[in-house]
């Protein structure tokens, strides 16, 4: 029996691997190796571990260090007797990242170096619900320009922002964001807008979710971040960022994540959504408050952790209910995409030990392989501040990815040098 | 404000470029060249596109002619007057790769040439519950080896063989099958012993899980396949294979698009794997079959489709409620995923007029982003035959993947001439 079945379907075309593309090829070996090892690397020790000639390295050292990626570090020991060495490390003084982020209680800038070191925090209280577009985004542009200013001064230069934003986005247009009342929003636009109008400014921008930056704000600062996790963003509303073998999963279009959404009683209470029994309408912290609002002057969450720290039962009981839901969603969640690690991010990294017990309760019963896999759930790392650090990292990955587009920028550099064929 | 946040973590160090790699490099590339165009392409194009010598192209290319990777055809005009040139394209005499399926109604094994021809499709009836491991395995073995004798006479050679099995699969070893009544089954080390009992026979063994298989095959065989799809596997059980940007997503550990162990109703039907409420309770072929079976000499979903179309009414009844919690389920895993398209496959094709409406109606009200990006479902393809199809495929990949690896096994090639630098 036979019949005809077409070949594997067309992928894009590769370039061939010819001389004149060695060089940068190489170059960004190098510094991605730098980047990788997290410490002062010698000169013999590239040399070593990439195979280049010597000459090369040296070469292509001195393009990094003229173009402010990299700077000789204090002197390395490597453990056995005789000469210190000197050591490359990357630059504290070269490119940065600009991260800002539109949150419950304010909105928030942060800056990182080329090491991942934050550089410089601020926040601005806000209020949240009903927030008019133009006016938020003035407001950021200014935190933006103050910071950019603040770590000039300390010789970083900003190369490029990333805006964080609680909802789906599509090129800089946030789709639908209930929390703000914000709905096609070309939130890209207006920043750059606003930036404009404080006088001109070479920064690339984009606008991406909240929930998938503060999942990578724990990826790259979490000492023993799981390479696979579900990062759970707790708050007015409830989002997902799943992270896989040690990358983001956008989904097909960039909009991933929408836990908040996940049915959880197909008859259930109605969500703003337009649907039905959504996990929002029942773990969310306006769902786990009810009927008693956070009084003036407090946040949701600490009117949420104040009244179950007193032990007001519908307090513990609407906690009870939010562990349950967020059971059975994330359990769904983990039988689809087989991830083994729960991260409780957001409000829900400060309400953990209420909600805990009962998501594992849940997880245990439903997820078919905890069987013979046990699930580990825990609090993430940088609490409500996991998102505009990750954007802020998300910007100066840009650098350590790609960094030849970075000295192609860069005043200090020798650009030429990259175009020339040089075999090394 | 400054804090300490930790660099990316480590990669995996990558090889620098150097002369003595560029041969095989530029091999993949020509050969993938010519599995993606998948039509005859003369070595004049080739030096257009991948920008080589000619004389590259030419060594290239009777290195895989003698590897019967490549064949001459027949003769292709561009279109245009003048001489008809001579075509490279996929050989259909070269290496194979073998498929087999463990499913409801029957063993089965198939076999696809390098251009992802059927070559050979052959069925054995089988009892499918309690089936027992040894003797199912031996029964395979034996249609592998005469899947491998008949294709033998065509002067193709198997030189991988990938099993198909429904249920989660690590190392070869079958976690949970209870619909076969398996658990922790050596599927690859008793099928070995099973082949080897037969006479020496060096192939390569995988054991993989049935939705993800039946995905590729629907990936790699659908004309108009879309790049991202969540196929959903119905049948005794459900389960899903998840495509995301023309990938596979198997998740951390391989066990992902577990579907059939999404919670529907929390509180709802007891399964077997110890949850309630799971899909399967509602949407299985069993649970829609209810309280009658199917008659000896019928298949379950011959007897499902037979009462639906004379109108039975607690038949009708069940697959509306089978779409509907098909629909929950699938909302969810949308949500979580941005998936923008449904493939129902096995049971399901066949069942898909009687399932879509409810499945749309849930959809387009549970997923965020249906409001602006509407959602396709449409039956798969390849029906029943989707799996061991894609199990063959599966293995085939391999070839086209790393033709380099089959050269080198290959006793009509020349894997010397992959070993020496040659600068093209």
């Amino acid at each position: 029996m036979t019949g005809n079945i077409r070949p594997s379907r067309p992928r894009q075309p590769e370039s061939p691997v010819r001389q004149e593309n060695l060089r940068p090829l190489n170059l960004e070996l190098i510094f991605r190796h730098i980047v990788a090892t997290g410490r002062p690397v010698s000169r013999t020790e590239l040399a070593t571990v990439t195979g280049l000639a010597r000459p090369t390295i040296t070469r292509i050292a001195e393009e990094l260090l003229a173009g402010s990626l990299l700077t000789e570090t204090g002197l390395t020991r490597n453990g056995r007797a005789g000469r210190p060495r000197v050591g490359l490390t990357l630059s504290d003084r070269g490119p940065a990242g600009l991260g800002l982020d539109i949150r419950a209680d304010a909105l928030a800038a942060c800056v990182v170096d080329l090491t991942g070191t934050v550089r410089h925090l601020a926040f601005a209280p806000s209020t949240y619900a009903g927030a008019d577009a133009p006016d938020v985004l003035a407001r950021l542009a200014h935190m933006a320009r103050a910071a950019i200013e603040a770590v000039t001064a300390e010789d970083l230069t900003v190369v490029t922002a990333t805006l964080a934003v609680p909802g789906p986005v599509h090129a800089g247009v946030v789709r639908s964001a209930p929390e703000l009342g914000w709905r096609e929003v070309d939130a890209g636009a207006l920043l750059r807008a606003a930036l404009d109008h404080l006088g001109p400014l070479d920064l690339p921008l984009t606008v991406d979710n909240q929930a998938n930056l503060a999942a990578l704000g724990e990826l790259y600062a979490g000492d023993n971040a799981p390479s696979s996790f579900v990062y759970v963003s707790g708050g007015l509303g409830i989002g997902a960022g799943i992270v896989l073998d040690g990358r983001l999963l956008r989904g097909a279009r960039g909009w991933s994540g929408e836990l908040g959404h996940v049915t959880v009683y197909p008859d259930g209470e109605p969500c703003p959504c337009g649907s039905r029994g959504c996990l929002q309408t029942y773990a969310s912290l306006p769902a786990i408050l009810g009927d008693e609002p956070a009084p003036a002057g407090t946040t949701p969450d600490t009117a949420v952790t104040g009244r179950a720290e007193e032990g007001r039962p519908a307090t513990l009981a609407a906690l009870d209910r939010a562990g349950t839901t967020l059971g059975v969603a994330l359990a769904d969640t983990l039988n689809i995409l087989d991830i083994d690690t729960v991260l409780l991010g957001g409000s829900f990294s400060l309400l953990s030990s209420w909600l805990t017990a009962n998501i594992r309760a849940e997880i245990d019963r439903r997820v078919l392989s905890a069987a013979w896999a046990p699930v580990t759930i825990r609090p993430a790392l940088l609490g409500p501040d996991a998102a505009v650090i990750g954007a802020a990292l998300t910007s100066i990955d840009q650098v350590r990815q790609h960094p030849t587009t970075w000295l192609a920028r860069s005043p200090g550099s020798r650009p030429e040098g990259l175009r020339e064929p040089d075999a090394g």
